[in-house]
């Protein structure tokens, strides 16, 4: 299949690894790495043999599952089983939503495919029928899955736990589906295929080309009877996609290819001659432009080892002797290890050229298309260069001064901020898993990136996830790394770990997507603990790599979102509050962006000092806790951003957190948030927050119950002053 | 479908909510808890007009969402989607598994079935996907789900983003489907399904039942056209089943009952006459054994509101009058609220006659299976009185007698105290999301739970949940709350993220599930940072009521697997390493069982006093580090599990981490761990842990490369005691 797609399929160009119309490949099952590895360096891309024979090894380029930031050509990291192939989807949408903004008449600019290779494993996971259900929905006919269909997984034959009808599913979800009955071999099913006429017309290509059977030992015998090779002989308009390909039959190279290079794991299934089956298969579907398709090829794992067919060769090495063997078999010379064949490196080199070639024409098209549309050309490279309009940052400032003075949500003022931004950001693309308006994410003005024109068309970018938070964080990361979106996503701050698994990897990946949290609290009342979350805000201060940002007021808002705007290296988790809380007295946009800062300062009164640090809705109750701490000197801090805050200078957070003092005894640092209190010991002897879970009850209520009111937290300064 | 299944189709004894063999109902979209209360309170459950009138109101029986723990007949916690639905797999699970372990000839003694309501949120999520493509597999034909299918979703109409064919799904995961058309009104389907004579054969009805037509206006007239109710006449053998009910369709009080209750809020679908219909789709769904069944049942949201079939009704109250017109539509005195109508009483009434009868027959059954049975009935009773066999403990602790010498990682380990209870605890049922072989979960002698006898059979208990985290981890807690198992599930810990929604449900709901997280650090080498946890150990720390342990050695694991077994009231999440570590001198199964422990203590050598303490496979690196501080009076401490250590008492932990000393600068206190760092400065001045995410290599260098050694504790000792 790999080899399939890179040397037959697949528009691509090593050189420039992010050329904007390439074709996206993604390996979901990212565990057989060294097979995208393997193909990567086939392809020339900057990869040697040297770095593959670093295959897992510390600071290498091939890790055991495919990183991003490590190899060239790898466009999203994988492993996490379900997240490939649910990135494919972002990426998918991407594709979609370039072409129908920027593609002109007589400039088909965008015309590029997202492919994927999975196994069972991915298709079993929930993110990945989130993510499936969307794309069928969607009708993204530009993903195309390649589906190993093998029957192993780690625990063995998949009647063990999977035997659900995946083609069927795929089709519920609106998607074309295929299957290639045999995978390793069965040349007959070919002819099959090729006799159905309407199939080859579709494709502009001749049913009567001619099958010529060469009998042949060998491999076949040791499953009993004789088994027999074909060799494909010219099929009109399909020349260049095999039978370019030297002797197709006899010395099958491709299939042989982690072998010649001597690895001791022998992954996924070689590929013989079936690569006629399955490229016929992806012109089909690249046919289909109205859904998504997933191909199932059924395959032997570790076909022609000795142990084929079953779990024994999804991890564990082959073995020195069953290596041995297979190469003889493939006739590859069984001594040589890290080889790759002349003829391979020849077939290659001919892709590479046709690649260039390909390369520089759409090159050319697009500096045309920069005479014709200018200022298209010129945003398209704004975006794929991350650039950030700089009018962004004037409408923050501007949103935050215009809701300055009223009392309102955190996620009403995020809502202002997302309208504020949206006109200077055509790479601002995303939506909510079905909370829209609870999330407050909806872009006035702008329809739905959908098929239906009922909605809107794939030139319009309001995503409607539906109620799949795992999915669409995983779409936002494709779409981030797609290389010119700035994706969000929006659900409860509680079901952000329903998309945890997304989420590290954005981390991970140093994917700049934003995730709107709303509801971030006990403070969203009456729904209770089952949408509460108390354990999230630790959990993502620590994960490294992302900023986790509690705004408080419109001032806040607004430095979250430039915090975001200029963290593109990996995500933000905006936390909101429910309710409207009153805008905070001291609270600045500059000062917010260095995560923490003093809202009202000490005045010197001669009381004890004390430093009441809370962030988003929680800060009022700072505030008015020092109103009411007449006999203290009383200072307030917004610890908006943990993460920014820690980032700043040793003397910056001395400044304003005085641990010096504290350790002294000098100063008493309480801290207010409602939320799990790990970590709160850093830099607080106090903390008023949630020791458990939390309750079902009108919002007053719940701040009186677990102790956030202006009252409580006096009395448990004055209670610590006295210990 | 609620009054359908409370009046009509279950069996349950409000007076013993805990008996065994009742059916168990779940609202999977419990959002709409008030239809639940109601049917309870309707039912005779302890819950009040009164508890009603406290509906999401501050230490309520009725909090927003159903919470198990607040009103009795709640069999799990649900209102995130897709959890309900996913937990009633595991209860068909152990409702399958204890039928045949128990039953025996003339003893049909567990017959129960699990019935489920679910809305459109729940089948987009990924969790149900999971859990409903196992519960196909596993054939679960005591599993029976409602699918309230209205087309609205918070966002709006499911054309937004849910059009898949949800049928066709379900099908593909092997599931009995059926569809009723019109589940507001349109009893002429009724006779359509009527006419299918085989479907009325199978059921022992009669198909030739007669239905009137009885034209009627009112609630038609705002749609246009004339509508028909029909009066359903006596069927053959259903009689019970609908006839019972008062005047069919002139006063359908069931459809009013929230109204009539007077909530401002008016949730789901009436159920009109369809009740006939979803009780056939119900007896038809029953009588298909060998596998779960679907019913898509066509509703309109809201039915009879002014906003009825639209989004505006999903979450929202109706408004005064609307609700006033809506009572009258329904023949109900507008102005009274909070009401039951005397009929409604009344058929409650019988039906608990009803449930009495055959609850009493059912005890009396059992008594007479005590008499032949004697020894099954005592384990019966012991299971669901959650008592642990004494041999268990007896049992980990020789295994630990006999592993105690030996290098062996913590997950082999853990492998060894499964198997040594098992035979003491056959309440003990789980498995592995496909990692049997590395979370070393295998259950030596144990067949699989499954309806194959290739496998095993339902009396089997080892469970093959496929890549499937989040659902496996949604059937454990199902399991579970069926009352008599101890279940555990199995991935690594990494992907207990993956998982995370029914993790944290665990612990709100107290079901003491074991999850088995093994490759949980960095150790686990090669697979690289896309499978390290790094996160996960603090997230798991804030979770409330949840243990989190590391154990180190053979002593550890089996005091770690006793942590477990009496914490009854809420998740343990097990975390194991990859590698063979070495024993621990001076660890101990019974200190351990405080959480942390004094390793090895000071020599009162004179040097400067240093607490090194670490948990898990870098408790080692804390030993080592001592042999080399020759010149530091050195204690090592365990931290195996930091929950249980702090419920024990202040003087406890004083003793052990002298933190009144580290305060006043006389000891310094040291922490190893492979997690990031958030929470450490508790306890801790300086923490070897995780500040980034980690690498693919081999263990030895990745311990080397992120400063987990013996040297390089020592050295950073030396560098804090030089400050």
């Amino acid at each position: 299949m790999a080899h399939c797609l890179f040397g037959h399929v697949m528009k691509y160009y090593p050189k420039d690894p992010r050329w904007f119309n390439r074709d996206r490949f993604v390996l979901s099952n990212g565990h057989a790495c060294v097979l995208q590895y393997t193909m990567l360096h086939l392809a020339g891309y900057d990869l040697s043999i040297n770095d593959i024979k670093k295959f897992r090894k510390l600071h290498s380029k091939t890790p055991g599952h495919p990183e991003v930031g490590h190899a060239p050509g790898i466009e999203v990291t994988t492993g996490p089983l379900g997240q490939g192939i649910s990135n494919c989807v972002g990426l998918a949408i991407g594709a979609h939503h370039l072409a129908a903004k920027f593609n002109k008449p007589n400039f088909n600019l965008f015309n590029n495919f997202i492919f994927c290779i999975c196994g069972d494993g991915c298709l079993q996971e929930g993110v990945s029928s989130e993510a499936c259900s969307l794309a069928g929905h969607l009708g993204l006919g530009r993903l195309i899955v390649l589906y190993d269909s093998n029957n192993v997984t780690i625990d063995g034959d998949t009647s063990l736990s999977f035997t659900e009808n995946v083609i069927q599913r795929f089709n519920a979800y609106g998607w074309h589906t295929q299957t290639v009955k045999d995978g390793d071999k069965d040349l007959t099913a070919i002819l099959q295929v090729g006799q159905d006429k309407s199939v080859w017309e579709e494709l502009g290509g001749n049913a009567e080309s001619t099958v010529m059977d060469t009998a042949r030992d060998g491999l076949s015998s040791k499953r009993g009877g004789a088994r027999r090779w074909n060799k494909v002989v010219a099929m009109e308009k399909f020349e260049l996609h095999f039978c370019s390909y030297p002797p197709c039959a006899m010395n099958p190279a491709s299939q042989s290819i982690s072998a010649s290079l001597g690895f001791d794991i022998f992954w996924g299934s070689p590929i013989c001659d079936g690569r006629v089956l399955y490229v016929q298969a992806i012109r089909k579907a690249k046919a289909v432009t109205d859904r998504p398709s997933l191909i199932e090829i059924k395959t032997t794992i570790g076909w022609g080892s000795q142990n084929e067919g079953t779990e024994k060769v999804h991890g564990a090495p082959l073995g020195a002797d069953d290596i041995k063997q297979l190469k003889a078999k493939l006739g590859l010379n069984p001594n040589e290890t890290f080889q790759v064949p002349e003829e391979t490196r020849k077939f290659y080199a001919e892709v590479a050229a046709r690649n260039k070639a390909e390369y520089e024409a759409w090159q050319s098209l697009f500096s045309k298309y920069g005479e014709a549309y200018p200022d298209e050309k010129r945003e398209i490279e704004r975006m794929f260069g991350r650039e950030v309009n700089e009018q962004v940052e004037a409408a923050l400032r501007d949103m935050a001064k215009a809701a300055a003075d009223t009392p309102a949500s955190t996620r009403v003022l995020s809502g202002k901020a997302l309208n504020a931004i949206k006109d200077f950001m055509p790479e601002l693309i995303g939506g909510s898993a079905d909370l829209t308006t609870s999330n407050e994410t909806k872009l006035k003005g702008e329809a739905s990136f959908s098929p239906s024109s009922k909605f809107g068309s794939y030139a319009d970018r309001y995503i409607h996830f539906g109620v799949r938070e795992h999915g669409m964080a995983a779409i936002c990361n494709g779409l981030y790394a797609y290389g010119c979106y700035r994706p969000f996503g929006a659900t409860f701050l509680n079901f952000v770990t329903y998309a945890w698994g997304a989420v590290r990897l954005a981390a991970l990946s140093k994917l700049g997507c934003l995730f709107i949290a709303t509801h971030d609290s006990i403070e969203l009342g009456e729904d209770g603990p089952t949408h509460q979350a108390v354990e999230v805000i630790p959990l993502c201060r620590a994960l490294p790599n992302m900023l986790c940002v509690r705004p408080a007021d419109a001032n806040e808002v607004a430095a979250a979102y430039m915090l975001w705007l200029r963290h593109s290296s990996g995500p933000t988790v905006m936390c909101l509050c429910r309710g409207n809380i009153p805008p905070i007295v001291g609270s600045s946009v500059d000062k917010a962006l260095k995560g923490g800062y003093i809202i009202s300062d000490f005045s010197n009164s001669g009381g004890p000092q004390v430093i009441i640090a809370g962030c988003g809705s929680e800060l009022q109750f700072c505030v008015e806790a020092k109103q009411l701490l007449t006999n203290c000197d009383v200072r307030v801090v917004s610890m908006m951003c943990w993460d920014t805050f820690e980032q700043q200078s040793e003397a910056y957070k001395e400044e304003v957190l005085m641990q010096k003092e504290r350790r002294q005894g000098k100063v008493l640092c309480v801290y207010v948030e409602a939320a799990a209190t790990l970590g709160w010991e850093k830099f607080f002897d106090v903390h008023i927050g949630m020791k458990s879970f939390g309750a079902s009850a009108p919002r007053a209520d719940i701040w009186k119950a677990f102790g956030f009111t202006g009252e409580n937290v006096a009395k448990k300064v004055k209670e610590a002053l006295k210990k």
